[in-house]
């Protein structure tokens, strides 16, 4: 309530406790002005009702809740469902323009405070997390997949010619896909057995640039976060190289937010080579709905041309999300589930190393490792995967030999689990517990499998 | 409840009640079964009880609501902030496989039953809307541009040679700059004016095509909805010539649904030649927020091979908002709107043809026009276009002369009004009160604008 | 937002837009000042954005929600459940304190502004819907006879040695236990019956003033709601010999706010005579949920002392409901309902008058009334009430003859509707459809009733 | 969803997923199955999706909800808002029936489970909170002073020649108002001082007794809860003594459910002697919002009385909030709530005892007692009682010297602060800093108190 409002209201109820009351808002108000003034992720999560109270005066900002709108036009918020304008806070115009998916609208004051906003309180959080030198991002309504097709896309206007993407094998559909999507040719550079773990094969790639010439590669398209044994690729040397060859250099960064190791990478491959933009996907890294990706990068022009390149209006969902998520987290209580992860990274390292190699069962019988994966699904165990050996899968015409493995040949099955932020210490504990039962009866059994475990496709 | 809770229930309240009840119960049950069974918008719209039931029941089926369930994966549904767990109705997996936005989730059958049915219900209402011949469609958590741009990324793997498109202009910039991310090259066939109406160049079509070679255009891309007095592309003439010369045909139905005339051309089309793709918006047809688009054709595998273009999950956020509301009209709410809307096109159709031309705007002064614009943005009437007289724009290196009028030399400026699903008699009303309020106001001032009124960008 | 934050906002969205924002947000103020100012009804109901924008803003002002609070007493408004917290949108403490329920709370601005607007805005409705000279009154938690007997008590501090309440029959159980919980004789006077109608024996009232002795008689107690045949007391009359003889008068107007009859006979009887209290229910008048009550006069000290007798705080959750309500409907909204109830009362007219006795169908079997009473039920009509012959029930110690048709001896069985408030068209046809359908099966079968028509007890 | 929706949706999605949904469908179910079994608070609180899904399931019980109802009373159960409708979750009929507040209603079988499952999960945890052998209990939608009111009005029904009840002293307004509103008159016994603590005085209650004769007394009113130095009254022998002269005892346990030392006492009392009724407040010891009470004895059948004597239905808000949030927190939270309030109540002694007697500031200046007061109110320390010397206050024509501190003379001036459930450790530390500051300044001061620290009523 305005001043007027509080005048008024002290003639009802006492002037002291109103004045208290006022000075109560002017709480809210301060936080909202620090918000508005630093565009940064506050440092102590908001309440609810601060969260609540900013997100119905952004919604009174928009034309469709004017009390004297009159809309002509062929879109013009109009809800026709209550429940739908509730769930959105009667913020539906989206954001973005037809020109630019940052732009301002001028029916929707508060949709564009709202994607403004969101977008630095997210470059905030990027720093925070380790990439300090990062100029410019925005939130896409899209997940990861279509926000890197987005990305190569606006690189064939700067290169006209260029027909390649390199791309070290991780094997995911998704990022193959997204090559695919926009119209390029993926060219896999397996990687190299080192130890247990799989790594980048540096000399591959740059035997790749070389063989097919730099003009016609759009970019090399790394990636950061993955599960033991694949192991982040070597962004620094792949960034020194980019810079070197004068080629592009996108990173698939999908759930890599949470990760200090991955964001550190991020920020040296910046700094001794190139980086054009890295991308990461919002529900993995902010524990909110699938759906919305960050576009990032150290050029803010670059990143503008990718968000001008999205043709027309957007989804606000995503950005709503992720902004009342931070919010009511603040920086504190973001960095306590990134803490609280890593005190689990352990427990999945033992899941995903060659510990947890499932070689023994391989003997017993060739389904018995497909088997453990239904097993653990029927337990109501998700996203532990498991990796059989010698599968092949064909994505988008190009064939993958052992798929999953990320390697044409790892030497065994195995386990697959992974800490990621929001994972808790009954999660762990009961993933072992039901893993061992598995075991047990697999063991027992000798593979032959009880008919109620059906076969379950869980993989991606 | 199941019939064991019933049953318990009844030792605690009298069992006629419970009986009753029970029945009641069942009354929702046959709703959602119906909706299962058939697949259809429901005649008569649900209650809102009937809604959130079905939704928390779908929910329920999530894996991150399970009660016993153990995620040891990087995308378990994990939501750090309770108001957006509830604003998603806890749906918090998204739709789609990294495969296919269409696939269905192990983790999440509600989110996929979700997604199913949200699609057949949209077909349904494709139907009944007029295109009776529809085979198969999937809703798109992009807005018309980007669902536009993916259409065209799918065709390039099937005309991998192809460069062109081919599309008779229309002056707005989502759906020129959805040719341009896709990497392709525009070719703006200018309209013919007819009377007062801007229509096809069906020569100049035909023409462009001989000239580049049909095998090196990737598709004719047309539009059906659009405003006075620019008209409907010939969409039977367009689709027969694309028939005649194999080549694909796109159609950008933007806020065609909600228009009888638009989805008989659509329908027409693809009787008597080819379309292989018509896409929509969901919130200028639907009245939901900004970000969804509805891909739909006569092949069922082509839209499916469009579906298998998303690299990724998505959003289930703009299938929710179509679902709950479809629901909640059914087919007789849907009806009623679109009658509504009917009946206000004289209206438009006043506003917006020559009748309301502002020739004798132009001649007081050349601020004028654009001055009306801002004045009535500044009265809260939206929507409202104000269209001068050679206005140069470029968009995306390409320039348009005479933009926003779909025409290089449109006789006169006018202004312009959308009559369109969800409008209302008041708004009607008070539109062209305030309207005529602000043609006085300038016809006396000779065009010596009230500094209040400051110039306003209206566009798109 | 405050001016400085609309100022930052400038900085990140065009100030222009900013600007209209802020305007628009003007327009809600405007409307919480009037009712600031005023305390009355607003004669358009406010948008339902407008309705939580101010309940946030009063909740902001209660200490339960400062952000720097410490509580360190016992009544801190502390919430365990968010699901609790915000379906009272964060508004806790209720109202009202330890000595009167109309008092301030030091610790809740907010809810104390809340608790003396909902009162305010009530009385303006109790005057509009004809009662104008009504000077005070107070939403209690209570329904209709709790509160009635909150009157009684205070009633017998000002006659301490009354022991007897005058009360003209009405069947109802509550309004007779009312009397009873407070520790008073109820001396039923039998109504007359004149045509089809029963009404207030004022003879035998005034009868038994004298016979008892005016000084021992705490109040007369009639009431103005109720249904056909029974009339509403003669309340002129009733008013006049409560003045005459100096005793107080309570009258019970359960449903009579949407009567302008009702309405008519409290003024009319105010004007004349003797009125302390009229009381109503908030769920029957406002249809809002079962739980209120309103207490209201033509003294205003009379009707604080009521209040003052409340001892402790209360529920404000009757108070918001019926606040949120009159905002929301505003009173062309509520005028509105009440006039299409006024629609429907031919038709219950219809229902509840000997033309819809049911003599023919006692003929048959004695037990074919009440059967159709339970087949109603069964078929999900609610609220018709079958009125049996003879029916002897014992209220707390009083035996009642021919209960439910408050008359020892009225002449038929019959039927009985209400045309309350929300009533529709549908519910009429529907009933009548469904009542036939019942007729026409009990006249058939000659009262061999199906046993799936169990009996079911459906009084109040 | 039934079975057949189950199959139908097997067929939309793989059946193997769907089935593992339905089994998680079970899971629910089987929550609400052990709760309609046993009708106790569940061990682990429930998810809110549980607790949403329940209370969903009984609101499509409710006729109001039907979808086929049609309602033609004067109660239907109609809603005019769909915030109000959504806020109470569609429950809208309140609880209980005319005859009775624990009855069940023919109309809402649904509203009717509530109120029968909250009683008997209330139930089970007053027995888990120390009075193991309470037989019967009942929430209504009144205060604790209301509810007591209601308990007297029933005694009055068994004892028609009581005019007095013994209270030994609280200086509480609403509980002595209690008497007052329902008719009685209060023999006020003073407590007596043994070192720093005021406690029964026994002697004195038993003079009483004698000198007004035992068949003149309604009941023995005694407290549990209260603040240092008033201590719980003698419980065991009080019910000793109304046990020894047939005199009914009612006991106020406002917010002693939280303590396991009044819930001790009332078990003892209960065993050795007679306790008929004892009563406490939802807010104060579940954490929901003002205006529900407990109404629970030892013999069901004076309980049911009760029950009996409220007239009327009544809000069903209180009980949906505590059953909740009992749902909620499950025994295991409400115990941790428990045993975290136990770990402050050293803080709360050493403020409440002598040890911060307020001797030194009364020695600088009168007003600077109560300045402490209004200084700790203006900085956000609610809760926080500042007890003066020698106050004089008059409630209900009573004069109660020394008031507040519930004693004519207590020795000096103190500081009090309560330990209730929901206290956090940030109170306390946030309480004692806030208190220092001001002690300091105060004594600085010499009582020159600065003008912003207005005097302020921070009692009750």
């Amino acid at each position: 309530m305005n001043s007027d409002n509080f005048n008024l209201s002290e003639k009802i109820v006492s002037p002291s406790y109103i004045r208290q009351g006022s000075q109560a808002r002017r709480g809210h108000e301060q936080l909202i002005r620090q918000l508005l003034e630093q565009g940064k992720c506050p440092e102590e999560g908001w309440s609810e009702s601060t969260v609540e109270l900013f997100l119905s005066e952004l919604a009174v900002m928009d034309s469709n809740n004017f009390l004297g709108n009159c809309g002509v036009g062929e879109r013009e918020g109009r809800v026709a469902s209550s429940l739908v304008a509730r769930r959105h806070y009667r913020l539906i115009h989206g954001i973005g323009r037809s020109g630019d998916i940052a732009a301002i609208q001028p029916k929707a004051a508060g949709s564009s405070l709202l994607n403004k906003l969101t977008n630095s309180v997210v470059l905030d959080v990027l720093k925070l997390a380790g990439v300090r030198s990062v100029a410019s991002c925005f939130v896409v309504p899209m997940a990861t997949g279509m926000s890197l097709t987005l990305c190569f896309l606006t690189l064939r206007h700067r290169r006209p010619k260029a027909r390649y993407i390199i791309w070290p094998r991780i094997d995911q559909k998704s990022c193959f896909k997204s090559m695919i999507t926009a119209g390029f040719e993926p060219v896999v550079v397996e990687n190299v057995l080192e130890g247990d773990e799989l790594r980048t094969d540096l000399e591959a790639v740059e035997r790749k640039i070389e063989e097919l010439g730099a003009e016609n590669i759009l970019c090399v398209h790394s990636t950061t976060s993955c599960f033991a044994p694949r192991v982040p690729d070597r962004l620094e040397e792949l960034s020194s190289l980019c810079s070197k060859h004068d080629i592009p250099h996108i990173v698939n960064n999908a759930y890599g937010v949470q990760s200090s190791k991955c964001m550190h990478l991020i920020q040296q491959g910046a700094r001794v080579g190139r980086i054009d933009a890295f991308v990461q996907s919002l529900d993995k890294n902010f524990m909110v709905p699938v759906g919305g990706a960050i576009i990032a990068g150290f050029d803010e022009s670059f990143i503008q041309e990718i968000s001008k390149m999205y043709p027309g209006r957007a989804s606000a969902s995503p950005s709503l999300d992720v902004l009342i998520t931070l919010l009511t987290l603040g920086v504190c209580g973001y960095k306590k589930y990134l803490s609280e992860r890593k005190m689990f990274t352990d427990f999945t390292m033992l899941l995903s190393l060659p510990a947890m190699s499932l070689d023994g069962l391989q003997a017993n019988s060739d389904k018995a490792v497909t088997q453990l994966g239904s097993m653990l699904f029927t337990r109501q165990v998700s996203g532990a995967r498991v990796i059989p050996l010698g599968k092949e899968q064909t994505v988008s015409g190009h064939t993958f030999r052992g798929f999953m493995s990320h390697s044409e040949s790892y030497p065994c099955p195995y386990l697959n689990a992974a800490s990621a932020v929001g994972i808790t210490r009954e999660d762990v504990t009961v993933c072992i517990k039901r893993l061992d039962k598995c075991l047990k009866t697999l063991k027992k059994e000798g593979g032959a499998v009880s008919s109620s475990d059906q076969e379950v496709s869980i993989g991606e």
